[in-house]
């Protein structure tokens, strides 16, 4: 039975505050809590419907977690979905773990992407491209936030990402370090970039003068029309896309 | 001064059922407001604080529509943003308006393309690229509605659309129609591509049956990781990014 506590304690985790304090967060709908339960999260409470339950027992054998039964309505009342017929989970966060540059492929490092949508797309399109590392400046979106994991489609499993000083990052990784500005060389008629960081920055402001001074090359996307810019995702996705295309693979 | 009536009026706008009656629409936001008053759009109304006002005033000076100055809160109880201090504007919808194939260029066409940022997001990026028209499936979310407005962040004054049957139209145009698919060719490989119609499916649903039969080249952009699918609107940018580089331009 879905206890008042249990209720109360999951919409706590609607804000950053208390997700913070409890190093946990909730995922929604089938899709995400499926790629969930298949990752090395590890899951501590799953509230399901019946529905959900039957279609897919064999995963849930495996389960460590609380399990509980609910329906539909009070999957809604508890997340933020406006409906959701199937299931809820609360997770544990990882640890903000730093790692040290492959240099085997591109990285995605963000200069204060502030929008959720705009991170949780991001991630999805990395792991599109099977970029796995990504680089967060501490302005940037919270990975855990709601709507990043949902915009994010499950790709939030997949990736590994570090929130930090990217300064201090760039000054230590010796590597190409790509800036998406709107002067920059045409990504298209790049000569076989070496991998290296891809540097996005924030949606009104661009990259900070700080980092600017990293950057080793400027990069843009031509533009044949008269729209000013494009949005910092489907930026990440072009340039991304052209990226693999010139690695040739 | 800022009556009863019109505050009313412009809140009957935000439903598609009025817009649709009384064939108008309203814009929010300085960027927006701005394209709108140097577009060919009929704009009827337009309500804006005091500094937009002095900010702008030679542009104000053609202007031939009703103008009030108000203040930011008014701005923000009678639209949509939550914070809004530069202009509101109500301008007169263009009629459905159907074109012939040009020929020259790609040609957008969305197969129920449903939610309104995809769809302003989709217009934005079309502008980026120098793509002039769009054909829509009566499905299609409403170009009006304030949030693809919104996402098209000003290039909705911009392009040429037209919602009609799908397959009528793609009956009667002799050009390719490259439908965006999971298994078809890969985009980076494609080679000289001519113009025609680049053809996107619906967010779950994809190309629907009806159409896929008028596909002549089923494309795909190639994926390196695990997620499944890309956004429609991510796809739209990676594909026209493709064709743009592939046609030399």
């Amino acid at each position: 039975m879905l206890s008042k506590n249990t209720v109360k304690f999951i919409k706590t985790l609607h804000q950053k505050k208390y997700r913070n304090l409890e190093q946990k967060f909730f995922v929604e709908g089938e899709k995400s809590v499926l790629e969930l339960l298949n990752s090395d999260f590890e899951v501590e409470l799953l509230l399901v419907t019946e529905r959900f339950f039957e279609q897919h027992q064999k995963q849930l054998n495996h389960l460590r977690a609380e399990l509980l039964i609910v329906t539909q309505k009070q999957l809604e009342s508890v997340g933020q979905f406006q409906s959701n017929d199937s299931a809820l989970a609360v997770a544990k966060m990882k640890s903000n773990q730093y790692f040290e540059n492959t240099q085997e492929d591109l990285v995605i490092a963000l200069d204060d992407v502030r929008d959720p949508g705009n991170l949780g797309t991001i991630i999805r399109i990395a792991d599109w491209y099977g970029i796995k590392h990504l680089l967060f400046s501490s302005q940037t979106a919270e990975f855990y936030n709601p709507k990043v994991i949902q915009a994010s489609m499950g790709s939030f499993t997949r990736v590994k990402f570090y929130y930090g000083d990217l300064k201090e990052i760039f000054k230590k990784w010796d590597c190409p370090i790509y800036g998406a500005y709107l002067g920059g060389s045409n990504i298209h008629q790049l000569n076989k970039p070496k991998p290296g960081i891809l540097l996005m920055g924030n949606e009104s402001n661009g990259i900070s003068e700080e980092l600017a001074g990293f950057v080793t090359n400027k990069i843009t996307i031509p533009g044949f029309g008269s729209a000013e810019s494009l949005n910092v995702a489907i930026a990440t996705a072009i340039l991304c896309d052209n990226f693999k295309r010139l690695a040739g693979e």
